[in-house]
């Protein structure tokens, strides 16, 4: 791997030391092979190929980081649902790694930052971010094991952000859960919307949600519904465990 | 789980003691927590529930043990498939871990006949030894972890079962393959071939293949041709380390 590792050391972004300096801020521990996390966030158009003539790209660690996801989200659900069936299981395992939400994984950690492309950033679908967070947890399997890469899904994804209730559709609105929780603890709320179309040929809507006069949540979408119920489900997320003792 | 344990106690195969002496000669290890064993062998038929009403059978643990094989089979690929992208080592996977595959596997160790049911053995349909395979890998992640897990994949799936060359399609004829083999190594080989149709309404052949003089592979097919591909290719993993040199 070295001879690789020295073509991508002389590219801006692994060279500088921002990169890996960045990676231990998302990682939360010290990578011990860096050229897993190199290739993690090496976009096919640069076009690396290895002494062999592989093409070196995040695109195969995709498929380990897929597997990964897949098999500690089982674990987890086996145990946390344990009334519900194989394909009750398989359902619900496919909300978390939903397309879309992996795209939600890889731009919260803003990891398209770290990428390495001859193509403009800008041009990427939106689908990038979830491959990205795929091939980030492909390289810690392989850099430092299951059971690394099992704590970083749970940090990143399951405590953050699976909620079991909410799989079983259990929760219709975020937004009446929230003011319930609200209103049962005596807690203070305010939805401030305002007109935010900005260069959108759509019209949009921001707002801010406060939680005792504190700003918890904002969100933006094409209607003052649409993100009330956005910003709600992100203070939702914020106050899980308080909110999660109440349901 | 103690009172789990206690129904499934009663039970002849569970309380008459080989259960675990078999199971620890198909696991090469010591279980610490035999409920997961117990439930890997309980068929749906036996009815039984825990305290909260959930039932207790092997049909949720073959959902993780379904993710382990996925997982572990695709770093072993990852790895030993340098060239393939992400679809390529899909179609790789899906070949080992497929219904068919994972029969053989279960019947290869003779689950079956651990089996708890009220239905009788007889009326299961192909499947079952598959489903048996899979749930015996959830129990041996849950009750021992990710590592162990592996172990056992690699000593019961990878190391007898998976190989690249096959996989990549490159031989086209176990027959000629080990006709070549045995040329090469002087080993003088036989296929014994005869009229086998017994009670079935199609004819049906069978065929002893021995290789210098001792008969390493027996099958029975529906034509001279298939059989004696058959026993080629079981007597190619017999062989397997040998032979792959020799590839």
């Amino acid at each position: 791997m070295a001879s690789i590792r020295n073509i991508l050391k002389n590219s801006r972004s692994f060279k500088d030391g921002n990169f890996f300096l960045e990676l231990k801020k998302i990682l939360g521990f010290k990578p011990l092979s860096e050229s897993f996390y190199e290739k993690a966030f090496t976009h096919r158009s640069m076009n690396i190929k290895d002494k062999k003539g592989n093409p070196i790209n995040y695109e195969r660690l995709e498929f380990v980081g897929d597997a990964m996801l897949s098999s500690v989200i089982a674990a987890y659900l086996f145990e946390q649902v344990p009334h519900g069936d194989e394909g009750y299981l398989t359902k619900m395992r496919s909300k978390v790694v939903s397309r879309e939400h992996l795209n939600e994984l890889g731009k919260e950690l803003d990891l398209i930052k770290l990428v390495k492309s001859r193509i403009p950033v800008s041009n990427f679908g939106n689908n990038i971010h979830g491959n990205l967070f795929e091939a980030l947890v492909g390289a810690i399997y392989l850099d430092r094991g299951y059971k690394m890469c099992e704590k970083f899904i749970f940090k990143r994804v399951i405590n953050p952000h699976v909620d079991i209730e909410t799989l079983e559709g259990k929760v219709i609105s975020y937004k009446s859960l929230l003011i319930e929780w609200c209103q049962k603890e005596k807690n203070t709320f305010n939805y401030d919307v305002y007109e935010d179309t900005g260069k959108d040929k759509l019209k949009h809507f921001s707002v801010r949600l406060s939680v005792n006069d504190k700003v918890v949540a904002k969100a933006r979408a094409t209607s003052k519904k649409k993100a009330e119920e956005k910003a709600s489900k992100r203070a939702f997320f914020a106050f899980q465990k308080q909110i999660t003792k109440f349901i």
